[in-house]
């Protein structure tokens, strides 16, 4: 079973498309973790602890762990020990954005599949498939290029026209025609551009689409489902980060958060 | 004295342009440094004072680092300790291809700005200019974002054209023209395109290169000395990593690089 699978078949299991944002800022989390050894680690327990019967999917932002130097770097890897242990059926993914030239990409496969044991890591595109091959001939893995970003700013290069086509859909192209070979590509669709997602569904009608965006970015979940889904139901991983994880209940916030997939999943 | 103009002084005041690539892999570092405590310190305060009196730059690529999870982030910090008071007139680049969106950013930039206390970061362009505006409003440290990299598949999304343009092209120009107002960016343009280097150059005449490839890439450093310097005989920062680190003699390389190019910058 390699890692879309793995998704896709929690995804059925427990009929969610929830993905769990880490995004846990140090200046953020409460105040009775900070007294803690390991805050970070330990609110993340806490936060997998609430939401994980809605969890398919747990996604941290390395950035928030780089800020506290290589204390984040252990706290992360602590959160994924923890996950791993307990909840193995759940997939990670490192949201990490990163991309390097061929060979030096072995580092951060090393570090992110294997020293941390995430099951994906999210992916620049502009250096092109062969700088990527690294990631991309781990077919036990999975690799999210980033196709249309959910920034306001977005289009200053993805909207570019290549022979009336926007960069974004040349990516999405590539991606589902070519660096998707081994079936281990998930394509980032940003859920504030709805319209863009319909076209890139077309394009790609069987993969996977990481979404970002939804809360406090402002993305409309209903437009998402109805124009992103794929025919089986499924094919989207719905992220939320703030939204759930800075809630007075973060476990309410996924219940509903998973009550409202279900209902225009069910549309 | 922000970022560009520091290395400008140095490159000014010891009559070279090399930049140090520590590409410090775990695998490959000589056996005496691999029974000490801080491997890839050791061995990267070892190049240091080997090679120092020729250098303009240090960039460790962050990929060998991350690779040894907590450990390789404490050693990085540590040759940047180690740089920072012992040579604090050398410019320091953490080559680790980032760009995330809008206030993410902000944990790389603490981490690799203040934390590790690096002059300079390597950067993603795909996010557009609204989502790095944490790093572009460090006018006190230098983004420098990727316009041609030097790997042999850089042109599957970098050629892509634009009303005649190569993507490549678009992203110097908009870089030079917009996203440099604060006078602290810098762009990646590779030694193994010497063509398209003439070419950023007339976009961007005052700008100062990164110019990874020289050396185990193939790149030719007359070809690149020829096109990419800027009206001063500056300009360009040039990298060495294998060539220089792993060599039986660092020293001896690093001497012969800085050799080659006074001898071609008096052409």
């Amino acid at each position: 079973m390699n890692g879309i699978e793995k998704y896709s078949k929690r995804a059925k299991e427990i009929n969610s498309l929830v993905c769990v944002g880490l995004d846990s800022e140090f200046s953020k989390i409460p105040e009775r973790f900070l007294k803690l050894e390991f805050p970070q680690f330990e609110f993340n327990k806490w936060i997998i602890q609430e939401t994980h019967e809605y969890a398919t999917a747990y996604k941290p932002n390395s950035a928030f762990y780089e800020a506290r130097g290589d204390q984040g770097a252990r706290e992360l890897k602590m959160t994924m020990d923890y996950l791993i242990q307990n909840h193995p059926d759940i997939f990670t993914i490192l949201d990490a954005k990163r991309a390097d030239i061929g060979n030096t990409n072995n580092g951060y496969v090393t570090s992110i599949f294997d020293w941390l044991g995430f099951d994906a890591v999210t992916i620049h595109p502009y250096l092109g498939s062969e700088a990527l091959v690294p990631f991309l001939e781990r077919i036990d893995k999975v690799s999210i290029i980033l196709g249309r970003t959910s920034n306001p700013g977005a289009g200053e290069l993805q909207d570019l026209e290549i022979e009336n086509k926007p960069l974004w859909q040349i990516v999405a192209e590539k991606v589902s025609q070519d660096w998707n070979k081994n079936n281990n590509c998930m394509l980032v669709v940003g859920a504030t551009y709805p319209e863009e997602m319909r076209k890139i569904r077309s394009v790609a009608p069987n993969m996977t689409f990481l979404v970002p965006g939804i809360g406090a970015q402002g993305g409309d979940l209903e437009a998402v489902m109805k124009v992103g889904l794929n025919s089986e139901g499924l094919g989207l991983v719905i992220n939320s980060s703030r939204g759930i994880i800075f809630a007075e209940n973060p476990k309410e916030e996924a219940r509903k958060l998973c009550e409202e997939i279900r209902k225009y999943k069910n549309k």
